[in-house]
């Protein structure tokens, strides 16, 4: 775990959410990408070595969808920047923790991911993320 | 805001989720702290640039203690690290966001913090902290 690649947070409607992050943070995201396979559009914004991403739900069936009909807008997830996921996937399972997809996916952001389920996690739901080549 | 300063992440058993936090992230906590005004003790772990702090409550009237009665155990807070709280906070009011202590106080790891509601902050509590000189 080399770093907080970056920081999930569900949002209702992506460019009010914008509106508000750039006042917060004090600067504009700098790209917006809408990852099809999780049926989100996302924007992001970087802080430090650290990216805020904003995260909407394109579709009834996306998991920010399920997730805010849960829960409500707040923090999704916490994505660790990994050198070899593979290595660490293997590294995690042995520790007990629970890996949600058997081989990594394409996230946003040209990134391999896997999530950690977050019963095995304290309740914080775990992102890893490997910069693809 | 010039880095993700810490990720405050609220537990029950902190000795347990140390060890849980030791296995995920791949090396120990380095310091642990009592903050008596939060009525809380503290652990953190180093991550590049960002910390992860673990907050249990050492009193039920703790926010924590009540963070957990409400909710469950997951991510109670994000905190970024600020040049001049002083001058943050005053441009955040201008901005329309909802500070929750006037004054700044003393935080965990030498720091002055404040807090902003999180009905004014997408659902996610955030925190300011500048270093102590």
């Amino acid at each position: 775990m080399r770093k907080i690649e970056h920081i999930g947070i569900a949002v209702r409607d992506l460019e009010e959410s914008n509106a508000l992050f750039a006042k917060l943070i004090g600067k504009e995201h700098f790209k917006t990408e809408e990852v099809n396979g999780e049926k989100v559009v996302t924007s992001f914004f970087q802080v430090g070595e650290t990216k805020v991403e904003l995260l909407q739900a394109t579709d009834a069936a996306s998991p920010i969808a399920k997730y805010l009909e849960r829960k409500s807008e707040g923090v999704h997830h916490i994505a660790f920047d990994v050198e070899d996921i593979a290595a660490e996937m293997q590294r995690l399972k042995k520790e007990g923790f629970e890996i949600l997809n058997e081989t990594p996916k394409l996230g946003a952001d040209n990134k391999l991911v896997v999530f950690l389920h977050p019963k095995s996690t304290n309740g914080v739901l775990i992102e890893l993320c490997q910069e693809r080549g």
